[in-house]
């Protein structure tokens, strides 16, 4: 553990940088904000560059723990002071612990790759807790009633002019929870790597593939590996119940005012759209991409059942 | 029209108290902020006892037709200044427009009787756009593939001990869309009249009831009614696809935290679950019960497909 106490250290301005995405792209780097989402990237065993702690905190006993862990793993330990910290943090009122994570590299042609491979209703092996996940984790989520876990490991998320961070990182986080194989996010949405989407991912982003690339890019991508695109439509497409979602699939989530973009429309085989009895016009985004995926691991878990 | 001017008004202090609960309850009114919730106000036809714009906002111009239409509907318009505005709304940036809505008079009895005397599966009219809703509507969700549709009338929800502002906005959007009876909160709960809260909910508070009332209260006349209660429960329940959601149905959504509390988890016959495979510990709350209610709605589709 170091000590670092002036704010005018260059490491400082570096890390307070990583709050602009022009900064976060040439640094290859994002910031983790809270213990919760530390804990998380340490649960998932995923890379950080730096782990920053204010020793005066009156939350620092809880912080123990953690930071003994992180630096047995070599994990580079500051100690700050509060005034370091909030330049540092993008929440107004910072926890006393945040990390700097490097971006993940994840390799667009590989990854459709995988997807492609997969197959629809594999089960995941289940441990005696009747769950899958990282070895680390030392909670269970048993329920009775299902005798595996079946996962969306052949279901990557395209996301397309998000624009709000909450919607997103919420999708991050169902997105995890579902088990599906990655996410891929244009540049016309909102950063995956932004702080507010990170902290409202809950540690998320540590546990999956996200890459962020031009939407050509990802669209020739997509057009080579031959996987089947279904999209959200707000209004229009097939009800999501009469929509078969089973098989490698890339599930195309557009923005909350203007939905996909033509080219991405273009792309999908499929356009689907929730059903809303009610008189209410629409839905969170957020909300709507996760019914969207609980039905693409319904049928995956009733293609087996 | 009128014009108010004077921040010293005492209608001015009123309406900025709604901001806070026991002033709400006082008055038995609330906030409903910008021209879009306003606008879902006027498309449901609910009562508003004040509408308040500042004619000098630059978008001035997009509230005459909303203004004109509330008019005619006898509520009573005033013309303030942006200092009026800032002091009464909550959001630090108002728009230019917010109305003052009456709570709804929710009668806890009879909405039970209705739900308990509901059918699942009892198509709603649907129009030539395809879809139920109020007359005022313009707009269409169309699809294919669904001759008619079919909506949770037969449900209501139970929240208790829902913390967060989003989470419970969105839960009673999702709510709205799907068509439920009305939502139920504990007084342990955020309050659903809260601006935040109204906010995210982005005009359905309007057109669903919605009851505040102790939990002993709400757990005496559940009892009376028979109704039968699932509650949601993030871990240990029987996982989501295994669980019949059919037929008169009360849905219990807890706390972010702590879940439901003892007294409401007694009052279930049923624990749910949603199955997470992937390594992640939960789900956004919101998200979770939005999940939790189009599983009802689809169960209730395929009952009469």
């Amino acid at each position: 553990m170091q000590w670092l106490t002036s704010p005018q250290n260059p490491r400082v301005k570096e890390w307070a940088a990583l709050k602009e995405g022009k900064f976060r792209l040439r640094s290859r780097s994002y910031l983790v904000e809270g213990l919760r989402a530390v804990q998380a990237y340490r649960d998932a065993g995923a890379p950080l560059s730096a782990l920053l702690y204010d020793p005066e905190s009156g939350q620092a006993e809880q912080y123990h723990g953690v930071i003994a862990q992180l630096e047995e793993r070599r994990v580079p330990v500051f100690a700050v002071t509060a005034d370091i910290l909030s330049r540092i943090a993008d929440t107004d009122q910072p926890q006393g612990i945040l990390a700097v994570a490097p971006w993940p590299e994840v390799d667009l042609e590989s990854l459709l790759e995988a997807v492609s491979a997969s197959q629809t209703g594999g089960k995941f092996p289940i441990d005696a807790k009747g769950r899958t996940g990282s070895a680390d984790t030392d909670d269970s989520a048993g329920m009775t009633g299902l005798t595996g876990v079946v996962g969306c490991a052949d279901v990557l998320i395209l996301v397309d002019g998000l624009r709000d961070p909450g919607n997103l990182g919420t999708l991050i986080r169902t997105a995890q929870a579902v088990g599906v194989s990655g996410l891929l996010a244009t540049t016309g949405t909102v950063d995956p790597f932004a702080p507010k989407v990170v902290r409202a991912a809950m540690g998320a982003t540590a546990q999956m593939p996200v890459l962020r690339a031009a939407a050509s890019r990802i669209i020739e991508a997509i057009e080579q590996a031959r996987i089947r695109v279904v999209a959200a439509a707000v209004r229009g497409g097939v009800a999501l119940y009469d929509c078969p979602l089973t098989g490698p699939l890339i599930l195309a989530i557009g923005g909350e005012a203007e939905g996909l973009s033509p080219e991405v429309l273009e792309l999908a085989t499929t356009h689907v759209t929730l059903p809303m009895p009610g008189s209410t016009e629409s839905l969170n985004a957020g909300v709507a991409a996760s019914v969207l995926l609980y039905e693409a691991l319904r049928q995956r878990i009733h293609a087996v059942g």
